[in-house]
């Protein structure tokens, strides 16, 4: 397909000088790059699908990067990428050292805020418009990321907005799943009532905002009034809430009338003097018909997904491949339906991922026991010690980087009251091509340095069955059970789940001159270690240390007395995680007694995107590495100083 | 003072039995006991003294514990623990295994869910309703608390509500200091606004819901009618905001009307359908005159203070007595203070603790260059991320326990991208009376595992303001410094303040047996350990490890090979720490010729209320710790096992 207009954008000054209504054709071309390009390199769709008009207008009508435009969670900003010099990018979007699938600070100036995480963007526009607002400081943020404490307490804390302050409310009326929560009721009430009354109201609160704000001549103030009267109306009775926390609302909008929008923005931008809010109605995948039709299932695509998908087939983007094998999350669900009878007081509780997490099949099967509290993590926390105090069994399924949002919940609400909240973090270690703001790589070392918290994961997906009954039996105190992103390993299923005894490792190979002691994924990357040494003579035992809270003391301390070497693996950061424990332990029970210990886990630094395997390459996390260090090792070379 | 109705109460039912009419003569027995009691004690006063008439009237009218009591942050529940069963206790209020100042699970069942940290209640009452809704669940929460992300996002949630649930929003105008955000602007104007079409309005509202909500015989809607129209007028057309996100609104009232907070609660507990929020104005410090006029000073009084205090002269309950040397706090303020002419972008920002962190002394001097955002750490966070790459130079000071909730965003904000914020970590370490939900003893762990961060505590106060110069000429990444709360060491302080090379620990004392690492206030009780150890002829090296990342790896190396054991000394939990950070290092690095490693640090659990001697004491970090340490050690025996 040729870009007729697309191809002569370079930067947004390019974009300026078409004529106004050459933007619709331009939106065309845009939404085609798009559909052609992300179904090819795999990457976010239908969220950008929505907002081409949206990006259009705005960089038509503000000047980034002297104008600040930040986009909430991120993976909305590909048609800003593609207006600011980064179309030719995109044919290596999300790969390993190609283009990021969020706004990055280090990737372009007009990214002047990375995000990743959602709700960051009102709080990060408050702080950009007290250090200057000599030019606009603007926050997209969509209505699912509204839901989040981050952004309502920017909301409440707009009184700190200083001149030419704007907040887009990007309302498509879902998260990555449908929105849930009063304040998405709401946005729904707003869209669908107008009252005249209301609009009488609205245009006198606009005349004397604009009047009281310009200093422009009488003449642009018409205008101005014009614009908000003839060309956007028709605006509702709507916005209360927003008003009563000191903002001017705006809305709603079409915001796929891309003219429209920019006469909207125009007249916008003349209100300079208090913080605007514009409310702005957009369709996820909107323009591409099977996006339109299953936004969720479209939202993000895999590489190589044929246009012409049905819904059944399509495959997410954060699985690199189709697989033949279920994944973690897949075994995950079903194992907790399964154990719904014999736990009569099992709930789920998801924040905003009902998909992700799986357990959208879990909630149809049960909906009574199923919770969805919109992108909240803290509230999730908090909300399932309330289930449990009272006397439920609660499950609180979140992806390992988002649980992140919750420590402090984990600590003073779970950990102190030693409640027994079930946790499944998903997308534990490295997820690919989300990148850095998504690599659940942090939560060995935050998990295991709580009081009371017991801390699994799982080697294969029996074991992940097991753990999670494990879990559910443990009733002294929280658990939590991380594992990976993807497939899981293919081994057979058993149909009576047994337990686990807590704290304890699992010896799966016998070996005389190094100790492998692996977490999760790690297991069979040892294994295969094992194997390649053992074809050199090098007789190493292998150890499932499935508990990294609490460990196995005895089998470490057997283990240290029998082997001169142990070398611990993990898909974590090494500061503060599982190999970090271990020394801990041998240092201080062992004393000088102590084997000599080599810590296989993540450098010290954030991990871009890429795939998993060429992650774990790179970073030095798999069965070639710990071959290599325990070869050199054992030949007493002194490694690389590589880790911590 | 006798206590003629109060020492008749130890429980509820006791409370039950009592006419309406004697409870005013109650209250104020109430707040006799208070104020004589706390002022001894020590402990939250004018907090307590602001609720006492409504505590009654909710254990009055509602069935503790079957009705779930749900105290938002907690520092108020010293009336409720009065009326259930506690009366004797308060003799040793905050004290060493004495009754702790927060809601305790495990030392009433009428403490329903432990609080400290602010703003979950609204999220564990929904869960709680949730888990059954038989019973009342409520929520009483501080219009402060209200400004927290995660009591938003439980406001945003009241779709989750069951039948009798009720959220108590006990308005007083403030949270330890005044009050900030547009919510609370808002419920200023709910207070004072109140037109004859609200009222009418609301009278439709009230009658509509009695009669939909009740199942009782006509008679009593009547009756139930005539509490709400007559009994509990004015109403005021306020509450918006709170009926858009769906709860049915009542007030605002007077909470100091005890005889009307019965006929209040009485009333709602009719409406079971829907979930409540009744807005009551309370007045903290009501009935003492002193706490009446300075709520902010005598929110928390220390021990012994005298009835006649003046503002001037008052201690802070979380100051175990009157210095003679300046607070760590006192001199973080000042040096920022000083620091202003040289950096002409700096700017500060707090959490809704200006009279904690010190910096109300800083925003008095500069209040263009202050920001108090509310009890909202992510956003405190992630706004002085936007301050910062906006142009601004930004110092947030927040308490070490409340940067727990901001860990996401010093991770996904503040790490990724690498900006350069400088944090003053306040009560870092053990903090006394305040106990287990207060101890900032996790901060070493979390924040040495992320990358780009420089974590540094200093020795003594004079360190501090170093270390404070240090941070703001450090443009490359973000920085932290953390210190202890109380009195400083009383080291003279220099006029003109050197930087200290990153990275750099200091040697201050050679030795040859062992030498310790010691961190923070652990450096002086090193150096004591040092002399004691010397007196018995054993020579110990004494390190300041002032930065506990990155490590001063030469320093480690050269010591770790001239002396065969090491001892590291930190008032943090141990698992992550200092120590755990040290023996990564050491292990990696050194392999077999690692010398012994001991960590001094927090045992694995969480640390209890009690003096910070006492606890330091109790917890083994302090000089006698680090000398039995070393003999242990040296003395070949192996010490018992008891850290990790």
């Amino acid at each position: 397909m040729e870009y007729k207009l697309l191809s002569g954008i370079n930067q947004p000054q390019d974009l300026k000088r078409l004529p106004l209504d050459s933007l619709p054709a331009l939106a065309e071309e845009i939404r085609s790059f798009l559909v052609h390009n992300v179904t090819r390199t795999g990457g976010h769709l239908a969220s950008n699908l929505g907002v081409v008009e949206l990006t259009l207008a705005l960089h038509y009508v503000f000047d980034s990067p002297e104008d600040r435009l930040i986009w909430d969670t991120g993976h909305q900003a590909y048609v800003h990428k593609l207006l600011t010099g980064r179309r030719e990018r995109f044919d290596r979007l999300r790969q390993l050292d190609g283009m990021s699938g969020f706004p990055r600070s280090d990737e372009s100036e007009h990214d002047v805020y990375g995000t990743g995480h959602a709700s960051t963007s009102i709080a990060a526009a408050l702080g950009f418009s007290n250090a200057s607002d000599e030019h606009w400081t603007i926050a997209i943020i969509g209505d699912g990321a509204l839901t989040g404490g981050l952004a309502l307490t920017g909301l409440n804390n707009a009184t700190l907005a200083r001149r030419r302050f704007l907040v887009v409310l990007n309302d498509n009326g879902m998260s990555i799943d449908a929105n849930v929560g009063t304040m998405a009721r709401y946005l729904s009430a707003i869209k669908t009532k107008s009252s005249p009354r209301a609009l009488n109201r609205a245009l006198r609160q606009a005349i004397t905002r604009v009047f009281g704000a310009s200093s422009a001549p009488r003449n642009l103030y018409e205008r101005v009034k014009d614009f908000i009267f003839y060309f956007f109306m028709p605006r509702s009775s709507g916005g209360v809430v927003f008003e009563e926390l000191g903002f001017s609302y705006f809305g709603p909008y079409d915001g796929h009338n891309v003219v429209s929008l920019v006469k909207l923005f125009r007249a916008l931008k003349r209100i300079e003097d208090e913080p605007l809010l514009t409310h702005v109605i957009t369709h996820k995948g909107c323009g591409f018909a099977p996006a339109e039709k299953s936004p969720t299932k479209w939202h993000g695509v895999s590489a190589g997904t044929p246009l012409g998908a049905d819904d059944d087939t399509l495959v997410r983007p954060d699985e690199d491949e189709r697989r033949s094998v279920k994944s973690y999350t897949e075994i995950f669900v079903d194992t907790l339906i399964e154990a719904v009878p014999r736990y009569p007081d099992l709930v789920a509780v998801t924040a905003a991922m009902p998909s992700g997490t799986g357990l959208l099949k879990f909630g149809k099967a049960y909906p009574d026991r199923f919770y969805d509290v919109g992108i909240s993590e803290e509230f999730a926390v908090t909300f399932a010690c309330g289930l449990a105090k009272g006397g439920k069994r609660p499950v609180c399924a979140i992806y390992s980087t988002f649980l992140q949002r919750a420590f402090d919940q984990l600590i003073h609400d779970v950990g102190i009251q030693r409640i027994p909240v079930v946790f499944a973090l998903d997308r534990g270690g490295l997820v690919g091509a989300d990148g850095e703001t998504h690599q659940g790589v942090f939560d060995l070392s935050y998990l295991r340095m709580i009081p009371n918290f017991t801390v699994m994961a799982p080697k294969d997906e029996e074991e992940l069955r097991r753990m999670l009954i494990t879990a559910l039996e443990h009733r002294d105190g929280p658990t939590a059970i991380r594992y990976p992103r993807g497939g899981a390993v293919g081994v057979p299923l058993s149909s009576d789940i047994a337990t686990i005894p807590i704290g304890s490792w699992e010896l799966l190979r016998e070996g005389t001159k190094a100790a492998v002691l692996a977490v999760g994924v790690m297991v069979p990357e040892a294994l295969k270690a094992a194997e390649l040494l053992s074809e050199r003579g090098i007789s190493v035992a292998v150890v499932n240390a499935r508990f990294i809270r609490p460990m196995d003391e005895n089998m470490l301390y057997a283990l240290a007395k029998r082997v001169p070497l142990i070398v611990t693996a993990e898909e974590n950061i090494a500061k503060g995680g599982f190999g970090s424990g271990v020394v801990e332990l041998l240092s201080q029970r062992l004393g000088s007694a102590m084997p000599r210990v080599r810590i296989v886990a993540l450098p010290d630094r954030f991990i871009e995107h890429g795939s998993q395997k060429e992650l774990r390459a790179r970073c030095g996390v798999d069965a070639e590495s710990i071959v290599s260090c325990i070869t050199d090792c054992l030949s007493q070379v002194e490694p690389k100083f590589k880790i911590v």
